[in-house]
This record gives C-alpha cells, sequence and structure tokens, in this order.
C-alpha cells in the first residue's frame, strides 16, 4: 500500500485558489510517495521495477524514449542521466514524429514511453509500431494504473501524484523525474556503477521532498518577480545540460497558461541566432544551479546583460550570482547535480501560475487544450 | 574544377540591394557546383567521399552528428534521410551540449561535424573530445578548404557555396543539404540500397536547382506576403518529418534578421501547448509537400485556423490545398519527397528577407549577431 492511495488527494481544490497551484504544492508529498518501495535509505530496491526485471535490464544496450509535450521533456532529463550514470547510449523523440518516419531500432533496445494518462495516441501509436518492429522490452512511466500503455507494456513505474486536474501538468512532471531517476540508478547499476555514486544519488533524492518544500516557501517572492512579465509578450529560457529540458518545460507552463510566447534554448546557442531578439521587451530566464557549467552560464548572462536584456536567474545558493541593475536573482537551496532538474523545475511552475493569475487566464483550463491528447 | 572557383562570385553585391538576397539567388548554381564530380545522371560516385571512403563506410554502424545554429539543422535533415535511406540510428547534438555532459560514442561510430566556417569553436571542441574516446572516423562537411575542421577529419565533403557575407546563412544551409544527402547515399548503398531507389533520388537532385529557380521566380508573391507580418511579433513555423528542421530554419531566419520571436514546432506536438498562443495575432507559417503527411498536416492547419490564427501555407501545387479566408497559399513546384527540404527551404528564406527590408533592419548585419562563432 502507499500513501498517496490512503490520502485525501482528490478532484478538490481545498484551499488553493485553483488545481494548478494544489497540485504544485502536493508536490513534496507525491515525490515521496514515488519513492516509497523503491528505495532504501541508501540503495535502489531490486525489485524497483518489477521481480523480473534484473534480468532484462542486464541485457540492455540502447534506450529510445518517446513521449510528448511535458512528459517528453521529462524524457530529455532522463537522457542526460542514462548515458551519465548507466553509460548506454539513450535517444529521445517526439511521439508524433517517430512514429511517422522511416527509423531504426536496436533488438537490445529498452523502449520507454511516459505518459501521465497512459492514453496519448501518439504515444501508444508509437508503441505498437515498434512492438512489431522489435525491442528487448518496453518499460511505462506512467501515472494512471489500468490504462492502455500500462497494459501494454513489460515494464511498469507508476508515479504516485495522483490525480492532475490542471492542464498544465506539474507535479505529473517532477514524479516522471523522480521514477526516471529511480530507473536510472537500477539499470545503471547493471552496468558498472558504483555502489558508492548510487548511494551519494539515492541520498541526494531523498532531500529532494524538503528542498522542494524550500522553493514552495519562495512562492511570495516569486509572486513579486512575476508582476515584471504582466506587460510583455516574449521570454527567452536558458539552460544547459540536464536544465535545458527544465527550461524547454518551464517555457511550455508559461505559453500553457499565461500565452506569453516562451521559448527555450540550449544556452550556448544563444551566438548562433537568438541573441538578435534579446533587447529590454525580451525577459530571459535562466536555470543556475551550482553544477560545473556555471561558470559557462554566467557568460552567456553577461551576453544577454550587456545587449539590454532584463533577467531572471534561479540560481544555486552558492553559485555566487548577485543580483545588479537589470538581473533579479532568486536564491534556491543547495542541491545535487543529478536532483536539480527536479527542484529547479519548482520555481519555474510558480512563476508561470502567478503571472496567469496576474494575467487572469483561465489557469486551470487554458484556452485551446485538452488535458489528455487521446486522439491525434 | 568545379564551376565555383572559377566563377565570379565574390565579396560583391553586383546587382543586389543585400548579400543576403544575392546568396539565395546564387542557389542553383551553387547547389550544382556541389554535385559536380559526385554524382553522375543516375548514381553517386564512389569517390564522392574520396578515394578510402568505400571500406570505411561498411564499417560504420552508427551516426553521431555534430553543429550549431543552422547547421544543426541540416543534421536534423540529415537524420530522416540516413535512418529512412540508410537504415543506420543516427543521432543530432547541439555542440555546446554534447561537449559539455557525459556522452556515450560507440566505436563503429561515425562522427559527422558540419560547419560553414570550420571554425566553430563549440564543433570543434567537440570533435577533439570525441576523438579521445574514440570512433569509427570524423567526415566534415565544411565550406572553407584548410579550415580547422576539414584539417581535423579523416573525410570530408566540401560544400561549393563561395564565400557567404550575409551573417544570416542561406546558400551555406542548402549546399550542406546537398552534401549530407550525397554522405547519405554513399552511406546506403554499403547498407542495402536498391540501384532503382538510389537512381530515383539521384534523378530527383538533378531537379533541384531547377526547382529552386522556380521558387525563385515566386519572389514578387513572397514579398507580397511578407507586408502581413510587418505589425507582427510572434510566428508559429510548422513541419513534420524532414520538414520540421525546415521549419526550424524558417524560424531562425526570422529571428535573425526580423527580430520577429518565431519559434518552430513538429505539427504534431501542438496540440501539447503551443495551441494556447495561437489567436489573430500569432501567424502560423507552414511548409506542406505533398509527401504521406500531407493530410495529417492538413487536421494541424484546421485546428490553428479554427482558432483564429492566420495562416500561411507552402505547399506542393499537386498537394490540394486552397486559399480560403485566413489561408494564405503559395503553391510550390512539384518535388519529389527525398529532396523536397532542400526545395522548401528557399521560399523561407525569402519570405524572412522581405520582412526583414519591409522592416528596415540591418539584414547583412543583425544586431548581436556575427558569421562564424569562433568563440564560446
Amino acid at each position: 500500500t502507499n500513501r498517496f492511495e490512503h490520502s485525501s488527494d482528490s478532484a478538490d481544490k481545498g484551499e488553493y485558489r485553483h488545481y494548478m497551484l494544489k497540485e504544485i504544492h502536493e508536490q513534496p508529498r507525491v515525490i515521496k510517495a514515488t519513492m516509497e518501495g523503491r528505495v532504501t535509505a541508501s540503495r535502489v530496491l531490486e525489485q524497483a521495477l518489477g521481480t523480473e526485471a534484473g534480468d532484462l535490464l542486464k541485457d540492455v544496450r540502447h534506450v529510445q524514449i518517446i513521449a510528448c509535450g511535458t512528459s517528453y521533456h521529462a524524457g530529455m532529463v532522463a537522457r542526460y542521466w542514462i548515458e551519465d550514470l548507466a553509460d548506454i547510449p539513450c535517444s529521445v523523440e517526439v511521439a508524433s514524429e517517430f512514429r511517422y518516419r522511416k527509423h531504426v531500432i536496436q533488438q537490445d533496445t529498452l523502449f520507454l514511453c511516459i505518459s501521465q494518462s497512459g492514453e496519448t495516441a501518439d504515444t501508444l501509436a508509437a508503441l505498437r509500431q515498434a512492438k512489431k518492429a522489435g525491442f528487448r522490452a518496453a518499460l511505462a512511466i506512467c501515472n494512471v494504473p489500468g490504462s492502455s500503455l500500462v497494459r501494454e507494456s513489460d515494464l511498469v513505474i507508476m508515479t504516485q501524484a495522483g490525480p492532475e486536474i490542471g492542464v498544465a501538468s506539474t507535479k505529473a512532471f517532477t514524479t516522471q523525474l523522480v521514477a526516471l531517476l529511480i530507473f536510472t540508478l537500477a539499470l545503471a547499476r547493471k552496468n558498472g556503477l558504483s555502489e558508492e555514486r548510487e548511494t551519494e544519488i539515492v541520498q541526494a533524492l531523498h532531500l529532494v521532498p524538503g528542498q522542494v518544500n524550500d522553493v514552495l516557501a519562495l512562492e511570495g517572492e516569486i509572486a513579486e518577480i512575476s508582476k515584471r512579465f504582466m506587460d510583455k509578450n516574449h521570454s527567452l529560457f536558458l539552460g544547459r545540460g540536464s536544465q535545458f529540458p527544465v527550461a524547454m518545460e518551464g517555457a511550455l507552463k508559461l505559453k500553457e497558461i499565461s500565452y506569453i510566447h516562451a521559448e527555450a534554448y540550449p544556452a550556448g546557442e544563444l551566438k548562433h541566432g537568438p541573441l538578435a531578439l534579446v533587447d529590454s521587451e525580451m525577459p530571459v530566464i535562466t536555470v543556475a544551479p551550482n553544477n560545473s557549467m556555471a561558470e559557462k552560464l554566467k557568460s552567456n548572462l553577461e551576453e544577454v546583460r550587456a545587449r539590454g536584456g532584463e533577467l531572471f536567474v534561479f540560481a544555486d545558493s552558492s553559485a555566487n550570482i548577485k543580483p545588479e541593475e537589470n538581473i533579479h536573482v532568486v536564491q534556491l537551496p543547495e542541491v545535487h547535480e543529478i536532483t536539480a532538474p527536479i527542484v529547479y523545475t519548482v520555481p519555474l511552475q510558480l512563476l508561470s501560475y502567478h503571472v496567469a493569475v496576474l494575467k487572469g487566464t483561465d489557469v486551470d483550463q487554458p484556452r485551446n487544450l485538452a488535458k489528455s491528447v487521446t486522439v491525434e
């Protein structure tokens, strides 16, 4: 049994103004629920992916991730983890692209589909098509037990996010990341990851619910910053490495619920085009944890500032990025480099939520969008 | 000897108002020059990649493409070609991301770098780093003989674009595509591509210079359409399959020289977020050749139109897409599905050029950008 099944999070907003805000605040708890029964204090449990998973993971020589929208961004983070920790090549592709092109699948591939609902039409079609071509096994990361995706996969890690009502996904995304990190560690230990490194990362994962709580405590500060987006039509989100997909997810949230045209770029590509767009009307948001790329990111920030851009930096408090004219800095808790994408997602969720509230949009049901895209 | 070396295209605008326009109009000739000595009327010449290439290509089991900016978009088109025609898995990554993460390279990988200048700092750094890890061979697609990239690669296909002065790349991109298609065919024939299919595609390639000329003849019509972008701050570019990177390149051109925030999406992802942005202020540009995806794309167009979006469709004249209220259609020549990305790039170049001229920007030297990014 797990906490979520017994908890009261249901289709009820409770004290919150919107489902989305409630779901953002549920994250510390549902992240913990997604870890339960899958990790000890220091290790990933052998049975995290089911009893028969061990032998199967040993054979995997390639991981093909397929997803859409927010789930695709979770897959992109996982790619950085899988190549880094498991030393196994990983490809990620949007389901609607994968299913309609001639693709090559190696026989020793693990085919990993990510879908909150488990009913995303393009993702299911990609899985069914790939089955015909052949692969080693299919793994589903899904939030809805008994969904088509779960039924049609060999292995499953259920996220314990509980029902997600807001169309813009929040807790489903962060719990997908937790499930993907647990999967990565299970795969990596079959492929040479040291016990020390596994323990280091599992311990970092146990810190995440508390760190997300610390970020939630910054809501007032982030709501204050959101006022500066009220009259803006554009924005650019920058990240590097495993924070690039976090930037993509941050941009997608702002698009979905505030209708501000937000686009994400890997920070190193800035000079190859988008820098032409930067001026005082184009705020630039960046996630800058204190990892090996922080210095590089600082030089990108300087480029933006030199061109009159207004900067919003979400940075590790140890990264030593100071507020200056046109540079707003939100200091985040110190986090491990591997778990940083999970924690850094949360302030971007809060930012887009508060911008949308100020703009008066229909936060939980943005125009033109449906919760689950069960048709093509 | 090849035509370009003897021709007069030099750092001289001639009759043209801007280098960029001159370079757009040079494309039929430089595309032909890039084919010369590499294809017969019906086949790719064995020596297209140099005399020792044949044995080497036989061993290749994976292609890793590395590039930045526009060259990255060329690599993305090539990925569709390589998996389709050569049946070999292909990965494409932005150089600044690849070089700073722990990546996995298989030993039988062909490491393919694309750079107009051959001096792009991140691309060179990625190549040097990958060499240490080991791979089968390095292939360069480059426009500058004797550049660092050319000197440091095992195999080279020089594009014969001649000097490109405009910062926004045009003829370098389309000649990169030609070189990449020739490479794909050379690789594919070692891997089971039938002689009939090779001949079909080479014959289609010979038609490209004429088809590009036909597109250039539409310049007046495209200039007329560009007026509708004058007062716009945003736009969305849609494509599917190998036309998705063409949409990305079209969006990058508009960003670079007209400072309109243009973003590309694979059309199938529209429902997963960006559709929320679509209203009468957000024009949607789409490339819709008459291939197997045309029907799917038509349904995406309907979604956009139903939400008040203004649509600009560049479509194969045989695709049967008719202009309607809020749907502007530019009829393009009938093209083969494989060569379509080359031809469909050209109207998007013309569109961004004419929007920029109307907006009065510095077309050849857009703000904040340099021609070659030789520093990080």
